[in-house]
């Protein structure tokens, strides 16, 4: 196995232009590990005259990456173009078709067609790997797939967009309002094209839909995945939060129950003294938790040109050394099409309400609380203006249909002032 | 690759028990996951008649563990029995000779025969695996080898005995002392029948030797670690330390530096509000720093039945997948040996120094740093007793030869009451 192998690289932005500077600049040690050389053979971009701060000149361009895929002289397509559709899917299928294994860090892409495309891979052959799609720099695809394969996975858990948590700290430390940090990590260039990839939560979403097919062996469902973004907490929120010893945090939780499989990425209470209450800006962490490994956590850069390159390479130098695994861990044939179980996972919740301060008001809302089935652990009146009384409430463990229940009747009383604002509490 | 991958089992303590009743409860999960039935062909412990809570009656019997390494229906010798030496290794070699893969947690053995058993490994074609010999469940020796193999690694770092750490947050939180700490830790279960493994560093240091192998390409070098242990650690250090913000952890490092490799497992000084510093009790910790991910961290269960099975079935899968890697992830023969490079990169230091309470004291220690070349960062006196003057002193960074120069004269001096503490400050 001392033949090089050949690599074409479609997608030359942060990424692609770090995977380029790693092959260049740590050749020999690549060599010595994957027992042979790796080389670049070929490359694609949108734009081909644009100084990219590397020396692209050894490398033939191609202008269709699909091209790029085709060629005969290329054994792995590296697609770094992002997109669900279009030129990233169609490279890769092509790529697949040929025969060629694919590294991608694309996590829109293997989201929304994992499942048809891990079945055209094994089909042929070939290897399709995704470190990059998730969490940046951190080997969990590889952590899940293969050094957790003795476990009967039970939970998985994860804050994978840096661009929120870096919101939410800001708001935590700084004091500024959801606005105003929204508008700093815009100005440092955080956010993507659609800033609602980000702080809807569809993102971090997408690659906790991978996480879940690898964690329990079902095929991967983004549809299936209950997105809540950030956008509704509030400076209040955070401070009451803290105030009780919690941080928020969007947090993505794939839990195997059974009913069926749960798939969150929403805000979540952690408590401020865990690993994930503790992770700030743009750190990315996933806490997986196994019927025998209990629990790891893995943190670290959740983007970048280092870091997700560093990914990338972890996949070339595993198809370098002759690794074939079955796209998702098992056979793409016998993944199961999971049952969607949302909101059955009971859990406490905070509350906030803006309450008309009147007499009455705050019973009206126990009753209603009582009335379906959802109790109280705590609750404390603070803060009152005017003519209106802020309350907050933990509640015991409850379903989340059953809350909803509770929150629709509450938003039909006379005594609210604003929409209830409700966010799970996560043990961690 | 559907015929059975068969396993003989050495060792039937906590983790081989493990091991078996993963093997019992997850056969299907395993199966789909590794696309072969996994089996358990036979085993081998020191007594047969103990009820160790799982039926064994399936399995054939060997006294002798080289025989059951060199059955011919064994395809993997899972040892589990400990020990550098003695019946491990002669098992090991003797599954290695009759060419056959190997799977051991085996830490002392690795970090003593590494080397040799790589060679032997490799010249016959066989695996030879160790992911449960470091940091328990944490799959830390396939995140540097495979997951980070794109990168040159710059430092790794840990806390990885869980004794010392439970110890050592005992002290912190409880407030007890070294003795009281340890006599808990003991009563516990939790030390090895020679307490000075754990206290020691010695345990830790086998572990940091593996990875320093892992991460720099070089040949395992158990002596070459610096070793100290936390037996010296007192209440008052671990008091003026969190006054300071620091937690004491016992960490090992690894750093390749222009002067060679520096490998050395030592109580260290890291901010208490670092990953690190926010460690307690048995749990572990890895981190791991390259040109390009910049830092992983990796948190996990060190110890205990679950975990370090998960991490031995991690291998045994890997090696029913069809995985092959050389042992240290680059061929054994071009491994190089390291020039051992221990107190060479500078840090700073804190110091506790029990003066004479009259004038000139302090000025004649200042004196000898200055004369050492070793500056001043802060400095405190506090709570004088009648006769004596407790001195803190965190010094600018300065190579730990520089130190030793200083603390050799301090210590010949008159105004010295006992023997200076010097504690290294690690920037994590």
């Amino acid at each position: 196995m001392t033949s090089p192998l050949r690599l074409g690289i479609a997608g030359l932005g942060t990424v692609g232009v770090g995977v380029v500077r790693i092959l260049r600049q740590q050749a020999k040690l690549l060599e010595a590990r994957a027992g042979r050389p790796i080389e670049i053979v070929a490359i694609s971009a949108r734009t081909r005259d644009k100084d990219r701060g590397v020396n692209l000149s050894p490398y033939d361009w191609e202008d269709d990456p699909v091209a790029l895929a085709r060629r005969d002289d290329v054994d792995v397509l590296v697609e770094l173009m992002g997109g669900s559709d279009g030129p990233a899917k169609a490279a890769t299928e092509a790529a697949l078709a040929a025969g060629k294994h694919v590294v991608t860090a694309n996590k829109a892409m293997l989201a929304h067609h994992g499942q048809a495309l891990a079945d055209r891979a094994e089909a042929n052959g070939c290897a399709l790997r995704f470190e990059g799609a998730v969490a940046g720099g951190i080997p969990v695809v590889k952590t899940l797939m293969e050094g957790l394969a003795g476990n009967g996975m039970t939970r998985v858990m994860g804050v994978m967009n840096g661009t929120c948590n870096y919101i939410l700290t800001r708001m935590q430390d700084a004091g500024l309002t959801y606005e105003e940090a929204f508008a700093e990590a815009d100005a440092l260039g955080f956010l993507e094209a659609d800033p609602e990839l980000d702080v809807g939560g569809i993102d971090a979403g997408h690659k906790l839909a991978i996480l879940a097919a690898l964690a329990f062996g079902t095929r991967c469902d983004f549809d299936a995945v209950e997105l809540e973004g950030i956008g509704a907490i509030t400076i209040e929120d955070i401070r009451q939060a803290a105030d009780m010893g919690y941080r928020i945090k969007l947090l993505g939780v794939a839990q195997m129950t059974g009913r069926g499989l749960e798939q969150r990425m929403s805000p979540c209470l952690v408590p401020a003294a865990s690993p994930l209450g503790q992770l700030e800006g743009g750190t990315n962490m996933v806490v997986l938790e196994g019927d025998a490994v209990e629990q790891i956590v893995l943190r670290g850069p959740g983007a970048g040109e280092g870091p997700t390159a560093s990914a990338v390479m972890g996949d070339v130098m595993d198809i370098a050394r002759g690794l074939r695994l079955p796209v998702f861990g098992q056979p793409a044939g016998t993944l199961a099409a999971a049952r969607p179980a949302n909101s059955t996972v009971p859990a406490a919740y905070y509350l906030r309400l803006q309450l008309i301060d009147k007499p009455g008001a705050l019973a009206k809302i126990t009753a209603i609380l009582g009335d379906a089935g959802v109790s109280i652990d705590r609750m404390r009146q603070y803060g009152h203006q005017d003519t209106s009384a802020p309350v907050l409430i933990v509640t015991h463990k409850t379903t989340r249909a059953d809350l909803n229940t509770a929150l629709a009747a509450v938003r039909e009383t006379d005594v609210v002032l604003a929409d209830p604002v409700a966010i799970r509490i996560e043990e961690v």
